[in-house]
């Protein structure tokens, strides 16, 4: 092949072949070695950037080249989410079966946006997410739709909340300049993730239209200052129109309980949309369907198999009771979007913000079939069981805290040797202990507030995270912990 | 391996290497052979999810099993996208440098959210949108974002330009009952594309503060209309806030006069958002540069390289000069993403909606570099050139009629035998003469409404469409007009 040549066509079918063997290999030694990588990239700003050149070429390049500075210049600027000492955020790791599927999905290349653009794309989604509504036992009207990120998701509700206050019109008259409509209200809490406040802003909420319920001392919001807050809000002349509790926050995974915010929701008719992204998915087991006690309640939800159920991002499910109010918050029929089935096929390009849509469905398919309920139940018991070791293991030294309850596999704790009084100083500490676990390149740790107080992060959700991997991490923290005296 | 064995952990390493070369076969194969299945899918609605278990297995289930179910169940169902003879809508292929960029995503499986989460992700998406803005001709100050489609690009520029009118507040104190301030006007045209209309509707614009401005006998937007509109709605005690322009509509691909739109926009103090969704790419040619006459008065423009650039959906880009306006929109930091870089790092996640971010860039940095620029500029060339082919027969052919102009590679035209007279009669036997022609499977075109009359498009712009498959599509329709006789 010459080097120079320009191309016209596509790739050969045979060099496609060629490379496609060499790619697969790639990823087969990187699934075998990946722990030999740092977790968090070492690079500094502009190291990868410095070496990519400022100008694309004019004449078409080899593949092998390619391939090579993907090695060479790209995987030192990667972040290992597959690494299974990968512990910051939520996780997110690649299972084979989803690499798999993920490959089928960008060679069909194929977009869902009507039906007819591939009826397999709808079809597939139809069940997948049905069977998915089965492994976390929510009630049969649960109607599912997938889209790429929770924050898509959640936005989504909001604009089915907004739409549902039909008397106001929004859809036909918008929502500013009218004073004779009143300012919209929606409830969550401090803990409830950052993409609920940004979902609100894009849906003209305003921050003032944002009202953070208080919460209990294990970060719950507290039902009764939510029915507080909803009546003196109507006392002034606010509009109560969407609640957002939260099945594992991002913080501290705590639990709203949704039970008794679904009673209030109901009967002050307020949308609730419940935000599962990471929490969620422990549903598939029976003993943790408790996390989800009222869900019948809610009018929406929102569950991401890319968080904890071992599919490569970005796969989102958005499951509501309601998509009629979805449908007529965002169906827009072009004429060159018209198809001849009419209503005997669902569009779901009419419910939804995006008209493209990815084959993202058959990921969903193959990881469900390759594990079995059975194999991912085991997977998430597991975790769950590492995360109540882990918390037992920091409970039972007298140089670390708990900071909060640990109903997932998420531990939140802080390095706090008896000496150390002044609070600032112990931020302080555990601040410098993450950034030195981080460097090591062993281990990915991840910070947040929890009143007010610097705490840290072990969240242990990745397919390939095994006992040893958790051991590992919490000799390391008390490694570097000890290092800091 | 053991069928019913249920599976805790992922895949072993040697099993993916066996299964990514069966995939790689499978896709070599389908790549080869996609001329043979059917461009638009034959089956009925509900044939495919009536062979598919309504409950998911509880035991893993056989890889093998599962590739054999795509064949068996999926692939009747697909519309192929891929197919030379997909002429419908605006095309969009996979390249094969694109499905390799593509795996490797899959499988590193990172989240560019913040530039700490992967500094590979930021900064090669920071290198590949320049390079793209140079082949585009864009100014130097064009700041690009990858997002998933060109609907959410255009809600993010929609956002923008209600931010830009910060005198309001909207970020702090929302839209609604406030009738202090006045209602908001977003300006397009009855041709551009739904999504406008439906981000519109997204940020609480509602329908009525969509107007729709005149166009020629050409389609484009009167520029003189839309200064009319303004002032007139100014009067009025509208607040003008955005002006979409389309570069290439999807009914016609016709081309709103950026220039003269973007002086009155300027002068008017108004966001003008460029949608040049598909049309965008053919900027890559130096001779096609005057379609974007005047861009460097545009606030923000979307051009997509999944459409007509050969990149497996999806990938949309959009470029401002105003990143700190939609910075102001979406950045919300919560302490669980705050990280030690500072203002020396990009992090994406500020400038939009989504928090979760596929590495996309990869893909777009295989394509331009396997291809380089004269390869891609040489195929959209061609595509021209074809387009320009069809038109011409078309012209001289007595039965048919050209309905638009043809400006880039898409060709809108109407069967009208001489003894037809009756408008509907038309339409109704073009309606017919697209069914027939895409049930044989050879062919699939799309329809829109141009003057109120019923229009069919051939749409050119697949990487493996080569001269003899419009050869091809034109004797079909040529044929099955012949029969509707």
């Amino acid at each position: 092949m010459d080097k120079n040549h320009p191309r016209t066509g596509d790739m050969a079918p045979e060099e496609f072949r060629q490379y496609g063997y060499k790619v697969v290999d790639w990823i087969t030694e990187y699934l075998m070695h990946v722990e030999e990588y740092p977790v968090l990239s070492q690079v500094s700003p502009g190291d990868i950037k410095s070496k990519i050149p400022t100008q694309p070429p004019q004449k078409g390049e080899n593949m092998a080249d390619m391939i090579r500075d993907l090695d060479e210049i790209i995987m030192p600027g990667i972040t290992h989410w597959n690494h299974p000492n990968f512990m910051a955020y939520f996780n997110s790791t690649a299972s084979a079966p989803g690499i798999l599927a993920e490959m089928f999905s960008a060679a069909l290349n194929v977009n869902g946006m009507l039906w007819k653009t591939s009826p397999a794309v709808t079809e597939l989604e139809d069940v997948t997410l049905d069977w998915f509504r089965q492994m976390l036992g929510f009630p049969k009207d649960f109607w599912g739709i997938i889209y790429d990120t929770a924050s898509v998701s959640s936005m989504h509700a909001i604009a089915a909340a907004r739409e549902q206050a039909v008397e106001f019109n929004f859809r036909q008259k918008g929502m500013a300049g009218r004073g004779e409509v009143p300012r919209l209200r929606l409830y969550c809490t401090e803990h409830s993730h950052s993409s609920i406040d940004k979902g609100a802003l894009a849906m003209g909420i305003g921050m003032e239209g944002i009202r953070k319920i208080p919460v209990d001392g294990q970060f719950r919001m507290i039902p009764e200052a939510l029915q507080n807050a909803i009546e003196e809000d109507r006392g002034n002349g606010w509009y109560p129109f969407c609640v957002v509790a939260t099945v594992g926050t991002t913080s501290s995974t705590s639990i709203d309980p949704v039970d008794a915010i679904g009673d209030i929701c109901n009967k002050e008719n307020i949308w609730l949309h419940v935000d599962g992204a990471y929490g969620g998915v422990a549903a598939v087991l029976p003993e943790m369907r408790t996390i989800f006690k009222g869900i019948e309640k809610a009018d929406s939800v929102v569950v991401n198999p890319h968080k904890w159920m071992f599919t490569p991002i970005d796969l989102s499910v958005f499951f509501t009771q309601k998509p009629e109010v979805l449908k007529r918050a965002f169906s827009l029929v072009a004429e060159y979007l018209k198809t001849g089935e009419g209503s005997s096929v669902q569009n779901y390009m009419d419910y939804g913000i995006q008209l493209g849509r990815r084959f993202r469905s058959l990921k969903l398919w193959f990881i469900i079939r390759y594990f079995g309920v059975e194999g991912i139940q085991n997977r998430i018991k597991e975790h769950l069981n590492l995360a109540k070791w882990l918390k037992e293991e920091m409970a039972a030294s007298p140089d670390f805290e708990l900071m909060a309850p640990v109903p997932f596999s998420v531990v939140c704790f802080r390095f706090h040797p008896d000496p150390v009084k002044d609070v600032q100083r112990v931020d302080e500490l555990n601040e410098k202990l993450m950034n030195n676990i981080n460097a090591t390149g062993e281990l990915f740790l991840s910070h947040t507030k929890l009143n007010n107080q610097l705490v840290l992060r072990v969240a242990i959700s990745g397919i390939r995270t095994e006992r040893h991997h958790v051991e590992k991490a919490w000799k390391l923290i008390r490694q570097k912990s000890q290092e800091l005296l």
